[in-house]
């Protein structure tokens, strides 16, 4: 599992390289293995490689980082309620749902040779870009399109992040604890 | 990426091999490589391999299916504005992150032969299994428990659940759309 530790978030442009259909597909797949709350199943995908399409969704995000990926997968999400607790309490997993499909996707991705980044943030702000994306695409009501993930070939090097080290983050058997 | 494809919830009993301490770090070292929202890493972990206080979580889980694993790792998260949007909303990725560090455990687990579940559901109910939980390891106030991962050889065969077919949740180019 080295490509859990070989993931980053890629923001640098893109080869014009179109993604061969069947890599797209195989990133889907992982993405729709992914467990669900209660196998609710919560999470759809439409693979966009449509060069024509591509360009509307890059102007709706008002040509984002990532305008120069030859391939989007767009993550739709359905409200469904898992489950009801014992004081009536609904609950909804469908984020967590969303956010383990998209992190499957990312590592495929990386594992085929490509990069990405998780754009959520902006697309589920207040003017409701996911809104107009999924008008383009045709989603009916009942889902929500909230992150658009690109894919190709990485143009420019992948810069990391500085992240806090392990024992800031993590312990055993008790909070702060070696 | 097979494990993407391998990895399944496991209910079964676990065997009662201690897992090292090494593996468990392994994974919770997984765990915090996955991305995270404007980089804020709101997701901590405590690993707990220590019986008597594996013995006190099952009894507030109240003997979970999970109660025969030798550790789990307990999942921290801390709400942490990312950014606030152009029209003055707070924006807070907590789950989406911490969702991204439980799909990324549940693979490593599974890529070092061990089998888990993602215990999400009642350990939030109302009845706050995980606030007791984290009052149990120390865990100050600003972070919430939201999450249980067993962690241990699976005793028994992995059954694996139905799941609707690819072209039921994904599409190319539009909604529905081969």
């Amino acid at each position: 599992m080295n490509t859990i530790f070989e993931r980053h978030s890629y923001r640098g442009k893109y080869l014009p390289e179109p993604v061969p259909r069947a890599d797209l597909t195989r990133i889907m797949e992982a993405g729709l293995a992914a467990p669900s709350g209660c196998n609710k199943q919560t999470t759809a995908l439409i693979g966009v490689d449509d060069p024509a399409m591509l360009s509307e969704i890059y102007a709706i995000m008002g040509q984002p980082f990532c305008a120069t990926a030859p391939a989007v997968i767009c993550v739709l999400t359905k409200r469904v309620v898992a489950y009801k607790d014992g004081w009536g309490n609904e609950r909804c997993y469908g984020v967590q749902d969303y956010s383990a499909a998209i992190e499957n996707m990312l590592l495929e991705i990386v594992a085929l040779g490509y990069q990405s980044c998780w754009i959520e943030g902006h697309v589920t702000d207040a003017d409701e870009q996911g809104k107009r994306i999924a008008a383009l695409l045709g989603v009916p009501e009942e889902y929500a399109l909230i992150c658009v993930l690109p894919v190709g070939k990485a143009a420019e090097p992948v810069k990391l992040v500085r992240k806090r080290p392990f024992a800031d983050r993590a312990w055993f058997n008790g909070f702060g604890k070696d």
